[in-house]
């Protein structure tokens, strides 16, 4: 079965609003197994929306129409889709009663436009809406479900959950099962992770493998469709653990795990605490760390050492080291991580320092350069980076890079 | 002129992502006065996405189409509009260069498929990209104008705003004028900021006004059509200042501005130094502090003081003190924001301690309680709040309000 979803809304064609809706549809119909093939925005023009419904019913058996059932003269969704599927609308008197007792709760006269939300379209089921004044409606003509629901967010998935699925599952449409699983990584690049997995990623006969980049992490999704979940999931697992074996050292979790807690795994595992030491990042990394509820049991603090004063004064940086070496180099980020453990009296201390941009670069040390350094139980290490991106991109990496270089760190350790 | 925006990737059809990049385009093509008539998304399908470029040709004179630009095998968008509009790619060894360049430069090895990236639409202008490894393609062809980029929304952001605006306005293809503006507010609820402009949301005669909550800060648009640029932004003006004098002391900004750089101007207009002392937020105020370009001329550092042995070795916050009113209280973010001061030498402190959750709370002190303490040459001062959300939406508020306190207390001092 193929799907296809229909957003009405000027508003979306004008930028003011982004459409959720369409992705919390698109993440259900994968959920159930049926294949979304379109999402069309048009906005609210009789002619536009008539056009894309007739296009729509050459292409998908199952069509999702949301928005455009208001009570105002713009709300043309109704009367399209009468005219696209030649099905008249009739005035339904148990909606309008409906509608007439919500405005009586709400003490509040009933404009008489809104008796035009009681027009369905002859045949359907009308999907009574809980939250609001507009209902779903579901009709079944010539082998194609055409599906009607209001924009708003809430409304639309309390109708979706509330109504359309379990209908959907009743009627046995959800053949196949679809699960999947995301499997995220970090320091290589997207092309590097497609090369490694270049067959897995050609070959979808047990399941489909895409790489997607999220936020400088790089994640392998692995579907499948199969006729039981325990079947698909199988399928995934084979797969999940030749992707780990070859990008052994990169996949840091899976599913929901995120770098920071990733590493909270470790650090509580080994019993660990951790002090932080950040000058370019500010702060960014002692907030992703603490991201994590429960962090207090190993993040003791830190210091933000933005100028070299603070450097000195909070981490014992020497002058000498910062006159000759730079505060951006190898021996000045391992001083932040020692100055960082001893200050805070952790056993693990992290140094970042580096340069953002966009000014501040020289030709030895161009914008996106950034050491990060780690102290603690298992030796000193030192990792020097060039970052490319913006200034907020640059940091991001930096702080996640260094998230990634303790989740290493701690796994050599713990053997 | 009628446009069209062609969003190509799977993962849109999957729900792995929101289509953001659609919602930017789209404001940006109003801006423009350019009537954007459909959006549509694909997957990685070549033969989907040559047939919805095919429709597109049939009803749009732009068409905009954004991802499926990247080295990867499902890549595909280069090859399927070669195809729809039956023009030939070339290699193009500028481009070849620059990839080329791009990993020397991160000092990575270039896996071989990168080059897919240097294969243009034979006649079409190339449109550098800074941001990343795939570049822009215009091209005109038969009175259509056909527009690729790359679906990051930075590397497309940045494309869009440096090469393909001015490309059209200097085409004269901008007939009609909309502007806006957006005045940005913080420290009221959506629904005060609605009563408080209750006629201006209803009266669209010389501009239209609508509010927008983008992560805890209230937005007020003012759009308006007119014949000229400038009557535009005469009539936008009249209603800014409208809502400016009603909603002072909540105006930060407008436009770019945010809470980060509106602190920055003053700090710099009063030759202020910043230091900060964050448990809650552990790094988050820093971080959103040095978000600036240029921050290191106000901005020292901080001290991240999560465990309660930091509070008193790093920012000598009294134990007796601690053990009495306990660490999420006045005295002690009042403590926290004057050892921030005197250990970073700034001339302001700022100390934020307060309870994130989901763990924590009690009866008298909730998650949420937050205690944000500013001290400085115009006083010291302490807010108490109660915030509502999760951990990450507590952090988020605590370290934004302390931003908007900074920002009232720096307008205070300096008058």
């Amino acid at each position: 079965m193929r799907a296809e979803i229909i957003s009405v809304g000027t508003e979306l064609l004008l930028g003011d609003a982004t459409n959720t809706t369409a992705r919390f549809l698109a993440e259900r119909l994968a959920l159930l197994g049926i294949d979304l093939s379109h999402q069309v925005t048009v906005g609210d023009d009789p002619a536009r929306l008539t056009e894309a419904i007739r296009i729509a019913l050459g292409r998908a058996q199952m069509i999702v129409i949301t928005g455009g059932l208001g009570p105002t003269p713009d709300d043309i969704t109704r009367e399209s889709v009468s005219q696209a599927l030649d099905v008249p609308l009739r005035h339904d008197e148990g909606v309008a009663e409906e509608i007439r007792r919500r405005f009586e709760r709400a003490r509040r006269p009933m404009p008489r436009s809104n008796l035009r939300q009681a027009l369905v379209l002859a045949g359907a089921k009308v999907l009574r809406n809980p939250m609001g004044t507009a209902p779903g409606q579901l009709l079944e003509r010539e082998g194609r479900l055409v599906i009607l629901l209001p924009g708003p967010p809430t409304e639309l998935e309390t109708l979706w959950l509330g109504e359309v699925e379990p209908w959907i599952e009743g009627k046995g449409l959800a053949e196949e099962t679809i699960r999947s699983t995301v499997l995220k990584t970090f320091g290589l690049g997207e092309s590097k992770v497609a090369e490694v997995l270049e067959d897995l990623l050609a070959d979808s006969s047990s399941c489909t493998t895409v790489t997607l980049v999220q936020e400088g992490e790089v994640h392998v999704k692995l579907t499948s469709k199969a006729p039981s979940a325990a079947e698909a999931l199988r399928r995934i697992e084979t797969v999940a653990e030749e992707v780990e074996r070859r990008l052994a050292g990169y996949v840091f979790g899976r599913g929901d795990e995120t770098l920071p807690s990733a590493v909270a795994r470790l650090l509580t595992k080994g019993g660990h605490t951790l002090g932080v030491a950040e000058s370019c990042t500010a702060g960014l990394m002692g907030a992703m760390v603490t991201s994590v509820p429960g962090s207090s049991r190993y993040f003791l603090g830190g210091v933000i050492a933005y100028a070299n004063d603070v450097k000195r004064a909070s981490l014992d940086v020497p002058e000498e080291m910062l006159s000759r070496h730079g505060a951006v180099s190898n021996p000045v980020a391992l001083a932040m991580a020692r100055g960082a453990s001893r200050q805070m009296g952790a056993d693990i201390g992290i140094g970042i320092t580096g340069i953002a941009g966009p000014g501040g670069g020289s030709p030895s040390k161009p914008v996106g350069t950034v050491f990060i350094a780690i102290t603690g139980p298992y030796g000193s290490e030192c990792f020097h980076h060039r970052f490319m991106g913006d200034r907020e991109g640059v940091r991001l990496q930096s702080a996640k890079s260094a998230l990634f270089h303790l989740w290493r760190y701690l796994r050599k350790g713990l053997g």
